[in-house]
């Protein structure tokens, strides 16, 4: 069985085991004040061509999300976010843990426009109600879309007018700039976004997230955030390591574009065979619409989500690809995609 | 310099680094349902002899501490803690941030006795005040005591008559049950604790800690909570395959057992050269009290921390060690002790 | 101007300020263990026809909704409500303050059916979203409407079958029992519900609710909580002796039909005039559907809500009515209305 | 038996329930926007001499301090009080429940000075730890004594020295402003500290306090947390009007005034019947220090706490006078005190 369930089946890449064992018996400071952690975030802000960011390693993205959120924000006040958000569904209220009101907006593509934003706070009018102030984004989205650059542009004008906060999820950030319809660079998110997340674990890392904080009155204490969340790792070095081989050269990209290209591949074959798509997604998420007999079929050698019932004889599946997908198994799945429809 | 200051000073054991990167390229499951997860919860009941048991891994301390202890209490319950308590001064307020007061115990050794709860309780009357709900002790203690049998013993029996909680921090469990004077086995924990967990970052471990739920009540959609606090990490894969290297044969202990021989070396030749210690520590933790100009002349070649002002002249430093120290340094400090002396 | 704003624009029922006055010098016990309030509880009891039943009194409605939620649930735990519900809108995310999540209903009357909560438990299906687990329901709704026996026994049957709690928000309780097409009677409540809460403030009171807890397993250290969150007054007496005062005869539902009568006079009018409502509501809040003109002309001699607008040339508004209406106002403004049709 | 068990054991003031008869069926503003709200908060400002401070309502005093501390303070940030301190001992952790801990101080007198807040300070160095930001005193404290102008200068200028916010409880403030060793002006307390609130409800009010925040800060969107926490009534009006009424004169003063005088009157004779005090008390609440046989006596006609075992013989108690303290009781209960002697 070969599974294209997500894209956190496998481990981590060889380069980053290697730099994790090369390292290994060197003493260094813990929480994050070792040497690796610092040279991780020197790269990562050379990437962004911003000094003046601050970066702060994470295990994983719930935490980030649950840590940034409610350190940025007041008592009273809300995240919005996509009825699709991962904060708003898959995260067992972390948000709401921590205090706060996450306000669903209804959208079809997993993005959220200004409109919609606008909707949301003019529902919000005086203090018997939570007041708005972060807008939660993901990119790529739950469900595969990617924003543009005219669309983060709009979203961050929007947000600066109004005094809103605009936060991005990045858990896989890295398959949306490396998507083929991409047109946001990294330093672009730096320059249009307050905070944003570059996540390790869903592209090749073993764990770890990478929280950049671009506004400045964001910043004040950050740690003592991290601390009290219980994501100061003792051993920071780990995640240190795994961003500084990551962004020492062009790792984290080659590691996003090879799950892209794997989920273009299946992509283009599900094209080809006349099926159609849940979602429009140009990143590692795909959602064809199959025949449950074919569905069926393919369930007897891959794993994968069946994601949503279309009518009586057809359902969405979810295919994930990741820095690991062997190109041997996308062209399997191919073959047996193209048998199956024949029988 | 070599470094003395703690015990997460490097990476992991070569076998656990091994075991990570034997099982890297095989698909798992997500979020601790992989086979290795399930095997070093196994192991971990095998060792307790008690399948009852529930096992959870997380990432850290201060996140084992802050996810267990708001997942047993309800809202107007606390927990009780020595003065020297890790949840009480070095984990940010997590407990408070989850909504529970921490009540504080003054103690001289880092231990806590029956007849000091019951004082708390009977402080703690009516409903203006909060309801002491959860023993919190640490074993070792932060200051390097350990319990024994008898004083566990006796405080499960009054926490048993009192309808609370007992729980222990075992960041460092491994050190407390392989010191010399330790008569308590890891399965006797599992028969007077509700709850304790068991060290792997300041163990060997890369990171990661095992949370043994004794108590059923406590049991409970448990995991929910793990998700809820950002711990459910989606490649749980790997807090799996290290324990399971760490219990699948003796590995855990003889890691242990070395950290403790090494500090026991420290130990004898403090006493040999005729400095005593500012606590009785059996642990890998050792404090010893040295004359201001010896320290100063250690802090040349080694790192560690100076712990207390004792007088005009003297200071206690801490000394950790742990399974990665090397037998060679502990000699050359040795040496340099002596030999400062003689100045 | 005469106001039909709300129900809470005027102070007190004479009676109760006539009770306060009497009292007034007497030294009482503080926290509302005073003899007024135990009386007052004996007298709901009475109502009840239950003497196993926890009562306490609140200052105001939040505080309660906020107070007895987070008493009942693990923080993993969810409440859930319709879209309309005040919990989900109107308190400030007081009940995400507390740490949990309110999942919405989107409802067309105001009221949840058991067919609804089972979709959303559906949606709800392991450990990485929230746990819904208690139904909380406004009776009347926020709309005005009504719950039948019928419908609330169905409710209860479902709840129970689910382990589900249910609670009843009773802000307006008074009016919804005392409408002409109720048919649950006050003790019916005690046995189908969980929890309930009595709303004074909105009805006659000067302020202060009565929340009843039904359900054993979730008296347990009730009073702690409500200290906890600032609800017990230390001359809890005022609340004590106001509801002792709504329940030693009738007063209680003398006032709510009184309001629930006001209402219904201009209801007939607005019939007899020829206008819709927005909402079907046999209880003290009504919604017609009024041209703009009319509106206005209205609003030079009364207050209200402008609730929405319907299309280019009507809106709905809200009229509440209350214990302190007076029949003659109520009777210009239906002569107001005749008049301002004529022009 | 005639009670000296605390200062809330009558009504209110004639005056106060005249004043809400008087404006009884008058139609209202609710949520503390009414006139007499409004009339109120001028008063009070004029009193203060400061048009630019703050002025907010609430029913109770562990609800202004909870609402007040948590809307102050970000996550990670803690209060410091004293370990006699209301929130630290007899809140039920209402502070803790907001998501913060707070700091004890050891003091002797109820009393906090600079040197121990900055120890306090000291103790906390890093993001390991909580951040000091609040500085919690109670005027007068909980054992009845009352700051000085220079100590409260002291105060105020290390907290602005030190970036921490300077609250005042002022549940009994008017017997510390009205005592007559006090030497600091209402208007004083505006000028040097950050927030305080004025008691209503322990100096003649049915219920009530009135939160002054003087600092810029610490204003916006206040109103959003008072609602948050429950603590917005619907007929706000019912503390505008009582606070309009204590301030339109010097009601509140007066009040204060007699409290303090009937205490005044106990604390001579003890002093002349040759007992002493467990505190030095120049406010509304002594704590004699008495033999056991004579209290058992005073218990016989006389309702007070026996405060705390002094040795075999003698105990302390607390006698607590208010507003509606009659000094026939006063007399009575000393020539009792007298008679009891001579047995």
């Amino acid at each position: 069985m070969y599974s294209f369930k997500n894209d956190y089946s496998e481990g981590t890449h060889p380069r980053i085991l290697n730099a994790l064992m090369e390292a290994n018996m060197e003493q260094m400071e813990g929480y994050g004040e070792d040497k690796y952690s610092i040279e991780a975030i020197r790269l990562i802000k050379e990437r962004l061509h911003r000094e003046d960011v601050d970066v702060h390693f994470f295990p994983g993205g719930t935490q980030t999300n649950l840590t940034a959120i409610s350190a940025f924000l007041r008592p009273h006040e809300a995240a919005i976010a996509a009825n699709t958000g991962h904060i708003l569904v898959h995260e067992t209220g972390a948000i709401e843990a921590t205090g706060h009101k996450v306000i669903s907006i209804e959208v079809k593509d997993g993005k959220i426009n200004p409109s919609q934003i606008k909707e949301a706070m003019d529902a919000h009018t005086d203090e018997h109600m939570v007041k708005p102030k972060l807008v939660y984004i993901s990119n790529p989205t739950e469900i595969g879309s990617i924003y543009t650059k005219k669309e983060l542009e709009d979203l961050s004008n929007f947000c600066r007018d109004n005094r809103l906060f605009l936060y991005v999820d990045g858990a896989r950030l890295g398959s949306a700039l490396c998507s083929k319809e991409n047109d946001i660079y990294l330093d672009d998110l730096a320059n249009l976004v307050d905070a944003f997340y570059i996540g390790g674990t869903k592209n090749g890392a073993l764990l770890g997230e990478a929280l950049v904080i671009c506004k400045d009155s964001l910043k004040e204490d950050f740690r003592f955030h991290i601390k009290q969340k219980g994501a100061l790792l003792a051993k920071g070095r780990i995640l240190g390591i795994q961003f500084a081989e990551l962004f020492k050269d062009n790792l984290f990209f080659d590691l996003a574009t090879h799950a892209n290209s794997m989920a273009e591949l299946l992509k283009e074959a599900v094209v080809q065979e006349g099926y159609s798509f849940l979602t429009d997604s140009p990143s590692n998420q795909i959602f064809p619409i199959l025949p449950n007999s074919i569905i069926e079929g393919l369930q007897e050698k891959y794993i994968f989500y069946v994601w949503q019932k279309i009518d009586e004889n057809n359902s969405a599946i979810r295919l994930v690809t990741s820095w690991a997908t062997k190109e041997e198994a996308v062209k399997d799945f191919i073959e047996d995609l193209k048998s199956l429809k024949k029988i």
